[in-house]
């Protein structure tokens, strides 16, 4: 299938990431596409848009406010939508590395133009693949969300590494790497500028993360010739997944440092993760903030280490 | 339907939490039954046994390590089940409150019994309702899980409130219930002895926070006669949330100081959380920590409240 196949749009089946499609989407902010083609017509290959349904709304003051014990923040921040091929069928993980590279080159020049507004405090970048996992829309595509406010689970990323870096003046991460690249038993695979690995006490089965090995607190000053080099390591990873578990639905998440604050760039490092969607998550981790998992991470990576490589 | 009456158990259709399956599961550890029948027989309408697939052991000692970086402890604990009817077709939420009240009394003696281990530091109480809320049993049930640590949600509660009560003295829990009884726009509904809201910032459409009105640290020191009053409010918002939602899914979690460790005594405060399970949790909740939740609680609050009640 050409990237330009697309299936009968009809009326029970309408679908707006479609090449073709271009005006059911607001107008785009970036894309991958030939000189010679304009705008927010045919022949992209990587297009990425303005949410339709925002969470966050980008015009607006950032108004704080504290009414007796509830504080609020207003929703103002970014939300857009990359849509990784033009082609309904294509998934993210049989794209070239090259392809994927576009994708990741994306995030990154995404996250400076929000870094350069001052009211954007963090990025999420995050990938919802099949509707277990929580996606919507079929088509292939990822999402980055720019905040107000520092998130919840970076805030504990961030506080926690601090707290090792006061102490012993060292990137927690960067230990990490090293204690895992010492015994391997955690390791699924490397290339020279990352290393994936199976992080130890994994929320869910077969969780991965991987890692830049040169520290690095933040993802958007990564090159463009390292972002090619995380898109092979993806590639392999999701390959590896989608052997083992026969192509399931997944997440996928990069943590990086605040935009415009420099405080953690010598305890933090930036981060992905990938974990595909196996269970459901119910009460009791709702509760206890505990996960359930059956799968040990030296297990999950042994099996994901015998899967033999692309 | 008698609770007698079961469906036909064949060998595609076998479920082990119904009447008449009793040695189907490990010996029960508390039952609700007339007094001339014995254990593990016929004849009771709530029987409390250990999960057949534990995610904690009991026996055995509590070990932490440190490995390097990498801390654990061992999973010695509790897990039990609550088969909360011996009919397969009757939910929860169906049961006359003397019914509902049994199970709440019930939670409350296993967990004064778990207290007595000194090992078992807090208890999570967990309803998984519906597979895509996590039941792998259709079986009306719920479950109870000792553990030997606080967990990490129960902690970052008990810190939060900690931490006010350190400034002002004040159960923080308590401020709340006066501060949402003063506007009422998220009161969902009260009795005498508890309150229902749609809380500030709720991570679910239409989740509900049950607290005790009088402050109360601890689930397991509730009177009998207040757990009726619980179970006359649970079934108050089950009934408006099926209602509403059309007999959706849900969860229901409660929250409990530290069994042996009365250092919260004053700051915490005991309460009952229920969702209904109408999205999927996906790449921006993991990634965040922070939920999209399209609903707002005032307006969740209003629907509620408008649903004649039982």
């Amino acid at each position: 299938m050409t990237p330009w196949t697309k299936p009968e749009q009809t009326e029970e089946f309408f679908c707006p990431f479609c090449g073709g499609n271009e005006d059911s989407t607001p107008k785009e902010t970036f894309a991958v596409r030939p000189d010679k083609t304009k705008p927010d017509a045919r022949g992209w290959s990587l297009r990425v848009v303005p949410n339709k349904f925002p969470a966050l709304i980008s015009k607006g003051e950032v108004i704080r406010s504290e009414n007796g014990l509830f504080l609020s923040v207003s929703g103002v921040g970014e939300h857009e939508v990359l849509i990784e091929t033009a082609c309904h069928s294509e998934s993210l993980a049989d794209l070239p590395a090259e392809r994927v590279a576009d994708l990741f080159r994306a995030v990154k020049l995404r996250t400076l133009k929000f870094k350069s507004d001052k009211k954007n405090l963090c990025v999420q970048f995050f990938k919802n693949h099949g509707m277990a996992a929580g996606a919507s829309l079929e088509h292939s595509h990822s999402q980055i969300i720019a905040m107000p406010v520092i998130s919840k689970q970076l805030k504990e990323q961030l506080d926690g590494a601090k707290s090792r870096f006061k102490e012993l003046g060292r990137c927690v991460y960067c230990e990490i790497m090293e204690a895992e690249l010492k015994t391997g038993a955690r390791v699924i695979s490397e290339n020279l500028d990352f290393v994936a690995i199976a992080p130890f006490a994994p929320r869910f089965a077969y969780e991965t993360m991987i890692l830049p090995k040169n520290h690095s607190a933040r993802y958007e000053e990564t090159s463009n010739d390292t972002l090619a080099s995380l898109a092979r390591i993806y590639k392999d990873i999701s390959f590896r997944i989608n052997s083992l578990l026969n192509n399931p639905p997944y997440n996928m998440t990069i943590h990086t440092a605040p935009l415009n604050n420099n405080q953690h760039d010598k305890s933090f490092h930036w981060h992905m993760e990938i974990w595909p969607v196996t269970t459901r998550v119910a009460g009791f981790e709702w509760g206890s903030g505990f996960h359930i998992n059956s799968v040990s991470p030296e297990k999950a990576a042994t099996a994901m280490r015998e899967v033999q490589p692309l």
